[in-house]
């Protein structure tokens, strides 16, 4: 660890608390940023495979040059009356199913499930949560105690309106039509009905992206969703991390599971790294929150966050953004299936568009996790200039979902050294 | 009404939903503005009195330029280390009590505040929180109870930890040195340990700004933050409205009432229009809050954000704009009294610095508020190009609250169109 991050470090620690996460053993000090490109303090040069929140590339001039120009114009609030906020929800639900064509703005993806849940409070009279045992939906005190890693102690008794299922996982849960799923969210909307709370709503990433992205068929999700239907409950899509193409094959992840989401919640990567996110909902749930809910966001919608997030819109469909997915997540993870055969360590290999990874494991027919091996991975990645990270249950899932703007060269560079990284430390 | 302003009435209606706040009768389409100056979109100019949130002014080019050059340059997230958070964070507690040495950085107030109430649940282990009756703290789940407009039947139980005494009102109830309110404080105190949650903190802003800014003695906060800790309970302040040198005297309210606040929250005119927030508390709180609770927040002191906030202190310092509150604010307050004795109707005239205001009333023995009249003023004040609010438990107080580089001149502009409008529709 160089001198300057171990200073940066003790001043981390003084100034910001103990326990604040950091990536990798030796955290890396980053400076500067372009397209799929970083730069650390001493100069040495990353390749990106990990943030997804500089959606359409860090720096992305586009996105700049609209922050810098409605900066300079003007930033107020949603109390005045401004195109800027109409144009995008307008531009953005065009995106979406017919039913979804109204939105609250928010700073976070956080504020915006935070406001969901209360959505399907207000619309339901009901309380009762259903989420995966392996999610994360954001920092709130509400919308944080859908994370099972957060203890319950602090968190105002909220975990009491929560309920979870077991996470899909295609490797070792043998689900390929989604029934499996459907009968566990039954029996927790069972559950929560014997309770004072009833159900409300069921939550999900429809890619199940912190539950390690599982290989499911299209519509995997539908027996669930028609089962949260029938209890007249809401089922809400946290599109934070699956969505704007990021796929590949599918704008929304929603629309690859055949679902029609009541609700879709928004954040990290719609505004290129600007604190944006939203909530999209029907007119007629809208209505009902509003009505029931005096709801303000000072910063919610503010002409230089819309600008932001219509920039991004503007360069995804310019650049085609999706279709580079597509093609570039297709030709790596041919490249990772390639790695899968030369090293008995990748157990599986799953994924589409520009998000993917390959599930490490010590035994391939016992399926073990290799949870350091992992860990030792993207440490090793690091040190030689590529950026990633691990994610599942057992933490021994590479997770690779890079910038949009990802190259089959980039695709290269990052499974080249993969190999010499694996070959090595094998 | 124009044309165009009808039409974005309704396309509000169609893509926010109903029930989205705007100001007055006849909503301003705000398209442009610099320093305290707005342009609507036929090119009417108008005088902002209002706007807290563009703190160093409209659009101010170093704010603009520091966010353009960081855009440029690098937005990540606080898992890599970076200066900038350190950098801010270590310049913004400078200006605070030697015991506030640690941040957390957020995107809004209202997540500061949601995680100020959990800090002191984790640190009490209780959860009762004490407000006043006429506050407002944010919008999450859990804060927006804190408002009692807000109905608590939606916002899944959480009105059951939150007590509210009678807002301060040195208009109508006559407690010079904050016993009365002590008492009312200890009452709920002492109701709240009834309970199985207990008393965990007092939240107040130290300038009770959502109460209209009562006139109050230095030190008058002391006597209830004395009962708060002999309780075992913490005091959180939350600055986001009166801080950053607003109230012209002191950079924090807080310094005004001489208490130590554990707990501080920031937000709206932080970065100037940029969406920051941030809680600030001991080492101890901060350690307890961290070591209990897994916090991160993706967008909360990125580079951008923390380079935005510091231009703020930068501007506020060089231009020594806490010293301009201070004698315009002087200057706009006597101004205001020699118009409270040509009407009868202004009731009131208080506050300091750059945020004062004169309670309307229909008799000066009886204090009847007049709310109506208050509303017709702004609405006036309006269409002769001033822009400012009203709030208050009756809504018949001026809220005056403009950005702080507001000069003798525009005082005068202002108080001379008051004068006008009083003098016309009485």
């Amino acid at each position: 660890m160089s001198e300057s991050v171990e200073r940066l470090l003790a001043r981390r620690k003084r100034l910001l608390g103990p326990n604040v996460p950091t990536f990798y053993n030796d955290p890396v000090h980053i400076v500067k940023a372009v397209g799929v490109w970083l730069w650390d303090a001493d100069g040495r040069k990353y390749l990106d495979c990990y943030n997804n929140v500089p959606h359409v590339g860090h720096c992305n001039p586009r996105v700049v040059e609209a922050i810098y120009r409605q900066a300079s114009t003007l930033n107020t609030h949603t109390r005045y009356v401004h195109e800027g906020v109409l144009d995008y929800i307008e531009r953005l639900t065009a995106t979406m199913h017919d039913g979804l064509t109204t939105a609250v703005m928010t700073c976070t993806g956080s504020e915006a499930n935070d406001i969901a849940l209360r959505m399907a409070e207000s619309v339901t009279g009901k309380r009762g949560i259903i989420a995966t045992d392996s999610t994360y939906h954001g920092n709130t005190a509400l919308v944080s105690q859908l994370s099972r890693s957060n203890e319950p102690k602090v968190g105002f008794g909220l975990e009491q309106y929560f309920r979870h299922v077991e996470a899909p996982d295609s490797y070792r849960i043998a689900d390929p039509d989604g029934t499996l799923f459907a009968s566990a969210v039954a029996e927790k909307i069972a559950e929560l009905e014997q309770t004072p709370q009833g159900f409300a709503a069921l939550i999900v990433c429809p890619y199940f992206l912190n539950e390690s992205f599982p290989s499911q068929v299209e519509g995997w999700l539908k027996p669930a969703a028609k089962l949260v239907r029938q209890a007249g409950g809401l089922l809400i899509c946290d599109e934070v991390q699956s969505g704007f193409g990021r796929i590949g094959s599918h704008f929304w992840a929603y629309e690859r599971q055949a679902v029609s989401p009541d609700i879709v919640v928004l954040g990290k990567p719609m505004a290129n790294g600007h604190p944006v996110g939203a909530v999209v909902s029907s007119a007629d749930i809208m209505a009902m929150f509003r009505n029931s809910f005096r709801y303000f966001n000072t910063f919610g919608g503010n002409p230089v966050s819309c600008a932001a997030a219509m920039a991004v819109l503007d360069e995804l469909q310019e650049q085609q953004m999706m279709a580079n997915a597509k093609v570039v997540g297709d030709y790596a993870f041919k490249r990772l299936q390639i790695l899968q055969k030369k090293y008995e360590c990748i157990g599986d290999v799953r994924g589409s568009g520009l998000v993917f990874g390959a599930e490490m494991v010590l035994d391939r027919n016992k399926k073990d996790p290799a949870s350091e091996l992992t860990d030792v991975v993207i440490n090793a990645m690091r040190h030689r200039g590529i950026i990633l990270s691990k994610l599942g249950r057992y933490k021994n899932t590479l997770k690779i979902r890079p910038p949009m703007p990802f190259s089959f060269e980039n695709a290269d560079l990052l499974f080249d050294t993969l190999d010499e990284v694996l070959s090595e430390k094998l």
